[in-house]
């Protein structure tokens, strides 16, 4: 794992990620977001954390950019980074070992830690952004919604 | 991991999951299909892999049954079994892990071997029924439809 490594054109995929997470907090959801990039820099696709929105389960950040990106071969995954706002659960870490999806940056793990070291141990090249900005908006959501965020990881 | 601990209750779940994978395969889909059943015995959800019919990344069995079952509390999950009739792969064995089910009941393991260490690993009781209608099936979708299958693990 790294908190470095973080690359110029990573900016973009980290912005989309947390558009998505804005997004799903204005419609009242958990503001996680999500964006999954080819390494010539062509959106494959987006999405956020849908728990609240259509009371899904399984339709955190990760698991919707990966839905809504579609059915893809598999040499397009194991050329793509993907952007989390927050630390991949172990769902979201199974979906991109899945795939074989082999980057991933992650816009903050201070609020939940998740599978980082278990993409580590599959040699999957992890970057921690450390964003301010992924925090305040995560922190802001488990103060006003301490329930549905506890929902969402299994926990309540 | 063990192929005993099979109960006579079980049989209920797993025929719910072996009824969802010969569904999705009457459909023209991928014939995998789950069961997550309470201890009580109250059926939670049911599903089945949807890749063919939904275009979708990501419902697998076990996914899909999570899905439909709905938000559920922490506890609910936590006194479940869930049935599949074929080794969940990586992305459902961190489903199961992120929502702590404590059972998982695999028809089984010789056409496609997931996360069944993992979840060892992390305590989760794994039983194997090694049935040879789950192996039937699946070995004869694997030999209609190689490419949507290998799709499916990522191989593709």
């Amino acid at each position: 794992m790294s908190t470095t490594n973080w690359m110029e054109t990573d900016e973009v995929g980290l912005k989309l990620a947390l558009e998505q997470a804005h997004k799903s907090y204005n419609e009242g959801g958990i503001p996680i977001g999500c964006s999954i990039v080819a390494s010539d820099g062509t959106v494959l696709g987006v999405g956020h954390n849908e728990r609240i929105q259509k009371s899904s389960a399984t339709l955190h950040g990760e698991i919707s950019a990966l839905e809504n990106a579609g059915r893809l071969k598999a040499q397009v995954y194991r050329d793509a980074t993907i952007y989390t706002t927050l630390s991949p659960c172990l769902m979201c870490t199974g979906a991109i070992l899945l795939y074989k999806i082999p980057r991933v940056v992650i816009g903050e793990n201070s609020t939940f830690l998740g599978g980082e070291d278990l993409l580590a141990s599959h040699h999957v090249q992890v970057v921690v952004i450390d964003d301010p900005e992924c925090k305040e908006l995560m922190n802001r959501f488990i103060r006003e919604k301490p329930k549905d965020w506890n929902e969402d990881i299994g926990e309540e």
